[in-house]
């Protein structure tokens, strides 16, 4: 037996998400059909995070188990040559059987895509959100940057988020212009269920001077889900980047971060 | 009684096409579902051009004929407002009740667009035709070329074309290189069925070097759909541009060319 890690990119806006369900079209779905066909028995696979309906990614991770005698190079094959087009495998390597897609995860970063202009367009339609109005970025970047640290962001997440803590440590939140508009790019050590949509609506708010930067310290202090009202699309969103080792996030963020290691507990 | 003249674009990836189906969600259903709601009772549009399952258009018109006391602002306010994200009313106006968007339509431009890379990219589904292999573009310019002017495209349509003259005048057929691929950009009096998409097959294999340049005469004199085996897929196929005058197409290609009316006859 070995266990299989595999690399995936997919557009989610013709999916339910990532996690199978009873009916409907989901990217786990698409994996454990093919994986079905050639173990001739029912597969599970286990990612590092279960997207949401139309959220996308550009690098997701999954492991599963086999038995079957193939390369890495020929899971790759393989899988591309059946999957649909709006999935594609990146890269297949062979793991220690300790290794866990989800408890090994110690960061994610997610993008979140915004264009500006007076009209919607169509040619963005489940790839970008829209935002019609002028925003002032330079309040956006600041507001941004106070989320950075660890904090408690149940004023942050849907009022749905059942975890036992809602404290998570952002090692990067930014504001970068884009040609039309601008992408949020986040890191943390996780996040809550709809947590960077949150974010990104108010962030927005920020932009539009419906709220000042100083008053993400009070927002988080006063964990109340009301007093930010909104939650940005799910077509905007991206999942970016998985951090599988401490390592790995210390090369990106430095020495001096706290790493969260996962081991035991269940994170979204 | 008022007619009103509609320009539009949409992303055809979700639509079975343009023209109205029992089953499944068109373009054309989607406005006669908001004209009926504003009528109550049904009221039939009559578009330029009726495009297929998954190609888009950057510019398409249709028109229909109204009772209602509504300004054409108002008319692209109302319809935007109830339309979903991927379709999009550009511009509304008033024509003269002899006016037709099929008859009157003297020309139209396509544009084919194909990216290039090893591997297919999941976010551009849709939206791209593939190509994993490398082209020879001044070979394609060439065979583009050859194209223009007035032939019998029997050998580069669908077998399933029923109009009486596959004769059709070419104003502008070239390829125009783009960052990662290209786009082959055609304009003619009119099209028959599939015919830019196997056009676009036959100079992708005139750029794997399948067919030489030269070979285009012999192959529309041929007339014979087996010699041009191919058909590119629908995503990368954009209506970019309608004519809906004679003077609009003489302003972009000249005085010299032939204009082909279409007041009595049935044309795709």
């Amino acid at each position: 037996m070995v266990r299989v890690l595999v690399n995936i990119s997919y557009q989610g806006s013709q999916f339910l998400g990532f996690q199978i369900q009873n009916n409907g079209r989901t990217v786990q779905q698409q994996f454990e059909k093919i994986l079905k066909r050639m173990h001739k028995r029912h597969v599970r696979i286990h990612p590092s995070s279960r997207t949401d309906r139309g959220v996308h990614a550009i690098e997701q991770y999954f492991h599963f188990d086999s038995e079957l005698n193939i390369l890495p190079d020929q899971w790759q094959y393989a899988m591309n040559r059946a999957l649909p087009d709006d999935i594609f495998v990146k890269h297949v390597s062979f793991v220690d059987a300790s290794f866990h897609c989800r408890y090994d995860c110690v960061g994610k970063t997610y993008r979140y895509k915004v264009y500006q202009s007076p009209n919607k367009n169509p040619f963005e339609c489940g790839l970008k959100a829209h935002v019609p109005e002028s925003l002032d970025f330079e309040k956006m970047s600041q507001a941004a940057s106070l989320f950075m640290g660890t904090h408690d962001f149940t004023g942050f997440c849907s009022q749905k988020t059942e975890v036992e803590s809602k404290v998570r440590t952002l090692y990067e939140s930014r504001i970068e212009k884009t040609e039309y508009g601008f992408d949020y790019v986040v890191t943390g050590s996780g996040f809550l269920y709809n947590m960077v949509r949150v974010l990104v609506a108010f962030l927005i708010g920020v932009g539009k001077e419906k709220f000042p930067p100083e008053s993400v310290p009070q927002l988080l202090k006063a964990k109340d889900r009301n007093k930010v009202p909104f939650t940005a699309p799910a077509e905007g969103l991206y999942l970016e980047h998985i951090y599988l080792s401490p390592e790995a996030l210390i090369s990106d963020f430095g020495e001096d971060i706290k790493i969260y290691q996962k081991k035991s507990t269940q994170n979204r």
